[in-house]
């Protein structure tokens, strides 16, 4: 099966599911969920393979657990499907219209996007989640998943597909690439003329090379330097306990913080009390001179460190004298994900969620709340980054575009 | 000046013109209508030596009429930066929010995109418009115009910047590229750190260039392979109108229809009252075999006929069957611009408005319709084929994105 034919597929598929009712797409989520739990020892059969095959290349424990999938695994796969059933259909909303000088009538509905690609590693849950989510929202789905998951997404992929089969809906609304070499990747970002858009998600070097090969439209996700920066008037405690859960509580994701700006005004308080938080986890604290010189264990950062995403218990500091100082660093060294202020001045705020330049911009609360659930979408298949379609959270509305439906009688220009 | 100097300036200009106010914005456009009228005679010398120019390279009298630029344009050109100052600010509508189980409360709002740039062709008028259209929805743009119109363009542009330096705002945020080679465009293509969005006005092959070579997200515009179809239930004297309308009010542009189908039932009757109207312009048919047996005069199409965008006076032509042989057609050679069905049967034109996937489909209307000001956007920077961010006229709203201000009191997840 080449590209060619799977983007051709995708096309048949499409049409068919673009129009079809909210509850034909609901009869599939609920016929998907069952068929993952019902196929959950087959999928933990092959999911083993993948695990062997990690081992013996020698990958990580944290990667193998990212990988490996049991009952509960799945049966949290399969209820995440479920959940999207009760969201609503992004799809046939109207969003405006007019009647023009001359009687015609002009409405901006809302449409699927069409055939979606999905570029991702790892984690195999991805390959449900992301089906689940184009399926709700009209979308064609080719997916393209890791080597390291290739034999639990293949069961993943084909159990869902002869679920939807199953409930009358083309089988190819989902479709898995199977040959994970980078030339079919590469062969995927440039079928423009079956794909609309190319979602990739995972770390930064995926992005970059989607970013900078896919002749598709992109939306480019989730890398994120966020920073927080604690203001002179920040209440000491509250900022030690966002910092200390925007770091810690989840290390590897895009929304935790890995960058501490601090006004030299409570530098010496504030990083001692935040210090003492981030020690419960041995965070590696990365500072300016001035930082070093309040903390003694802290490493000097190089110029690097300011625009580096961690992604571990690491954390760069540097001591500011502005709110200003604080907006043109983030500015300097952002990739705008999600900013967060911790201050008791209403100017200060109101300067930083004005000037900066992100997808969130918080006051006086953790990073780590930039997410679809949180954000109350029900679920997300990544965090925009950039500013083409949408920023933040893409959920079922972003998975849509318009279309001008015109209703006339004869007019003409 | 390098291009990295001028992302760059783009980006400081950017950081004021994001959070200046509607009146701010309106004054310096004013300055600018107003300096445009008053440089109109230097102006005009200017233009000069681009139709000298052209003439030397003996382009079209077509070509060389788009170029020119007298008093009465310059007046025009004028005329619509005004007309902008009275739509309403596209920056800082409230879009939604909602206040989390904790109490934080999430505001979705809109924001400029930030720094656009915008590489077209030919006609100087595209300088000021799209110039005016970034400041007023607050981006930063750069300019990259045709080397045919360059001693126009960079009047055009000096004048402004000097006008928006008057006002106190920046003048970079208007900047022009000097350099016309093809080089620098590729090079601006690749400038993801200082530009948002790139849009690309002009004929095909342009903004098959940009698509394929942009790393920057693009906002592919134009291309329009429009076409009407008559029903079997049309009125005759209607569809005669449309298609005279859509095929002849302006052949140049991108919603002009390009291909005519026709049902099998009403053919002969329909195909020749078509062929009356369209004799009057001396429209050349290329027509399908039906097509030429019922029109003598009718010129036998090949493949590449159906796919074609003329943009003269030349129409494809083709006899259909039923209502879906014409959607499949329009799926195969369509370019998801504008579509029209000529019916007076709720069902076809149900059918046709629900399957026909492009950024607007009519029914009884001629397609020369699909534009900013007459879908009520009052201005337009071009018209989007592609399905990400949005499809359709491109308008001030369009030209802005989202940011989440999130307001909380020390929420940790």
């Amino acid at each position: 099966m080449t590209l060619h034919n799977m983007g051709e597929q995708s096309v048949v598929a499409k049409r068919v599911l673009s129009t079809a009712s909210t509850s034909q797409k609901n009869n599939a989520l609920q016929a998907i969920a069952n068929a993952l739990r019902d196929n959950a020892q087959a999928i933990i059969e092959e999911n083993k393979k993948d695990l062997e095959n990690g081992k013996q290349l020698g990958f990580s424990e944290a990667l193998l657990d990212r990988l490996s999938l049991d009952k509960k695994r799945i049966d949290a796969i399969a209820s995440s499907v479920e959940d999207i059933i009760s969201l609503p259909d992004p799809v046939g909303r109207t969003l405006g219209g007019t009647v023009n000088s001359s009687g015609m009538k002009i409405v901006k509905v809302s449409v699927p996007l069409g055939v979606i690609a999905v570029i991702y590693e790892a984690r195999p849950n991805v390959t449900a989640d992301a089906a689940a989510l184009c399926l709700k929202s009209g979308n064609a789905v080719i997916l393209r998943g890791g080597k390291e998951a290739i034999n639990s997404n293949k069961i993943i992929a084909s159990t869902m597909r002869d679920a939807i089969a199953s409930t009358g809906l083309p089988q190819d609304c989902i479709q898995l690439i199977q040959d994970t070499s980078r030339e079919t990747a590469n062969e995927l970002m440039k079928l423009n003329k079956y794909i609309d858009v190319l979602i990739p998600r995972g770390g930064a070097g995926l992005i970059k090379s989607v970013v900078e090969n896919s002749t598709v439209p992109v939306i480019e996700t989730g890398v994120g330097n966020c920073h927080t920066y604690v203001d002179a008037y920040a209440d000491i405690d509250m900022a030690a306990n966002i910092v200390f859960n925007a770091k810690t509580s989840r290390p590897s994701v895009c929304n935790a913080c890995e960058s501490l700006l601090v006004h030299k005004d409570i530098a010496e308080v504030a990083l001692i009390a935040i210090y003492e938080r981030l020690k419960e986890k041995s965070v590696q604290i990365r500072g300016d001179e001035a930082t070093c010189e309040i903390l003694p264990d802290a490493v000097p950062a190089t110029d690097e460190d300011w625009g580096k995403e961690y992604l571990d218990y690491v954390i760069s500091c540097k001591v500011v004298s502005s709110v200003d100082e604080a907006i043109d660093h983030i500015a300097t060294y952002g990739t705008g994900h999600s900013e967060c202020i911790v201050t008791d001045s209403y100017e200060a705020s109101q300067k930083f969620l004005n000037q900066v330049d992100a997808a969130a911009v918080y006051v006086n609360a953790s990073t780590r709340f930039t997410d679809g659930g949180e954000f109350g979408f029900g679920a997300e298949i990544g965090i925009s980054t950039q500013k083409l379609h949408t920023r933040g959270p893409l959920g079922l509305p972003e998975l849509t575009t318009v279309k001008y439906t015109i209703y006339g009688n004869g007019q003409i220009r």
